[in-house]
């Protein structure tokens, strides 16, 4: 069984060369696999961004993708590298926590990977990441390119909470291309969303808002997002990751 | 009949995972068929930048290519989703004009998309156009996906204007990552460009501009570009988009 | 034979379709064959950036791969278009120098591509180098596709100086999106680097640096590199390609 894809996310840009590198490595170690880019312009060394992104993607491909995740501020240091197989699909990276939304799955595995001697200390993603990315493609079975282990590092998105008066506190995640804040906050009916001092009230669709207003939705991940119709939310309220927002039923 | 590639443009940047929630689905839908990025750099929700670009390749691949091209600020209003067929490619998109380069086809056919109710009101490029391009890539007919319909939207590009005295108004319509001014001019010979204050010659190659000189040339897509050799034309005249350019002949 | 790859390096960005030309190119004309992007993304009209760039990644691909490299300010003046078979691969480029890092190997072969009269003056990219390109991904020999020359433009990497004092004085070649600055200064053991004003201590990992150290260590491709562990070098540094260093050895 040959993968039906390799996928690339890094936080390298394609620049300096570090990706055609990485790409000569699998297209020599695993020929005819597709390569598929995902990203490489995750903030640099933003491994929470990188897990979100993570998030989004790695379960909508078919089972036997290897998805090869390199957002690494610790190599070279004593953080492990890991290969994982969760619900059918395979992923490779530093053990910080950025392959984390595949670990919650209850058939996850995950093996550490030895780092030859050989492996230049600043470029894994090259040495030891592609490599074993390419085996998985290939076929071998997870178990036979690394040492089974079970305290992988795993990271949650913080959960909303609930607060005296039933209002849900929950904090902006990330904000994307478009000016559109998404949130921790899972879809809810007949809500409005406190936003600094803001009050947004919730659409279901963009058809709903006039060009230009603000307003609350629920987004293509299943969370509450802030946008503006035709704008950018972000720059309008100068919201930030990590902002708190609060949710409240409209009839209070 | 399998398609030879599925390209994708988008504005969406990468980083964000929504163009890897997209290759999830159409590596799941349509194994296989290579996906070819063109670019997911334009800007923000900008469809007549899109459109300029469109025009530039959609023709340029073999038939039975996949062009999925989605810059779409009217997601989730009633704009419609669509499919063309037009000179033996597929398109797909949103109805806003994005796709009107290959609506001017002699042979082009149209077809709208459903939106199923699960589809998410803000990401249709996940959930109704890849679904829809990797439906075509495997080989359904136009007609099978869709509801034909003769009315898209078309969005022409902006015809220079003969004046009085013989000579052609233009308007600057891009300006490309080296600072070149590409104007709605058609090319013609022993002629100059006013831009601005600024008198222009046109050549036939960049070798017969002096480095730093500021010229005019017929570009590669047959439109009059204002360009410097080894410089940034835009920058250095503060060039806009819609700016109005002037073509003389030069014995006037 | 087909090649197992062609692969593109440019400097033309993605937004304004000029890749997206060549890709629809190459999909006619050498159909099955994959694409593979390395970057768009190199600084407009930066030579000696690519230069670098292709410098990394050309070896690491399998035999039979084909370059496409286009970083061509020259376009439409006299400069030459190349095609390269090098230690089994082949590059397709400019005669500026940015292919140099192929034609120092003693097996290097070099033809001349023609210009056909239709070919645009200013995209020799799809007009001349994707044809070719395609060509040699078909099977076809380089000879075939063009006349022999023998005077290519070759770029040397400056070489470090070695100084009375047996210091050596190198230089910033190039700074990635890190901000990590890499010298020209191969690998030793035992240094330390004299970087402006600042004494910087030679490491071997970032393990041995603490977090927002700046430190010196030989990186992924052989070169002494200066980095600040979890930070960024040249911004805290001021650091600017072509800026000397001085490798000195500890004990003096």
């Amino acid at each position: 069984m040959i993968a039906p894809a390799i996928t690339l996310l890094t936080d390298f840009g394609t620049a300096d060369g570090y990706v055609a590198e990485m790409k000569g490595v699998l297209t020599t170690l695993a020929p005819g696999v597709p390569l598929l880019d995902l990203t490489h312009d995750v903030p640099a060394q933003d491994v929470a961004f990188a897990r979100l992104t993570v998030a989004r993607y790695w379960r909508r491909f078919p089972a036997g993708t290897v998805h090869l995740v390199v957002v690494d501020p610790g190599v070279g240091t004593s953080r492990e590298a890991i290969a994982v197989c969760s619900e059918g699909r395979f992923l490779v990276g530093p053990d910080n926590g950025v392959l984390s939304p595949a670990l919650f799955a209850l058939d996850a595995r995950v093996v550490s990977l030895a780092i030859p001697a050989q492996a230049s200390p600043t470029f894994h993603a090259r040495d030891v990441f592609a490599p074993a990315a390419a085996q998985l493609a290939l076929g071998l079975s997870l178990e036979l390119i690394g040492e089974t282990r079970t305290d992988a590092v795993r990271l949650r998105t913080p959960q909303p909470q609930r607060a005296h008066d039933g209002t849900l506190l929950g904090e902006i995640l990330t904000i994307d291309r478009f000016g559109n804040a998404i949130t921790n906050l899972a879809a809810r009916d007949g809500v409005s969303l406190l936003v600094g001092s803001h009050q947004v009230r919730l659409v279901r669709t963009y058809g709903e808002a006039a060009p230009g207003e603000l307003v609350a939705l629920v987004g293509s991940s299943g969370f509450v997002e802030i946008a503006v119709r035709d704008g950018h939310a972000a720059a309008r309220l100068r919201l930030t990751r990590g902002q708190q927002v609060v949710l409240s039923p409209v009839m209070r």
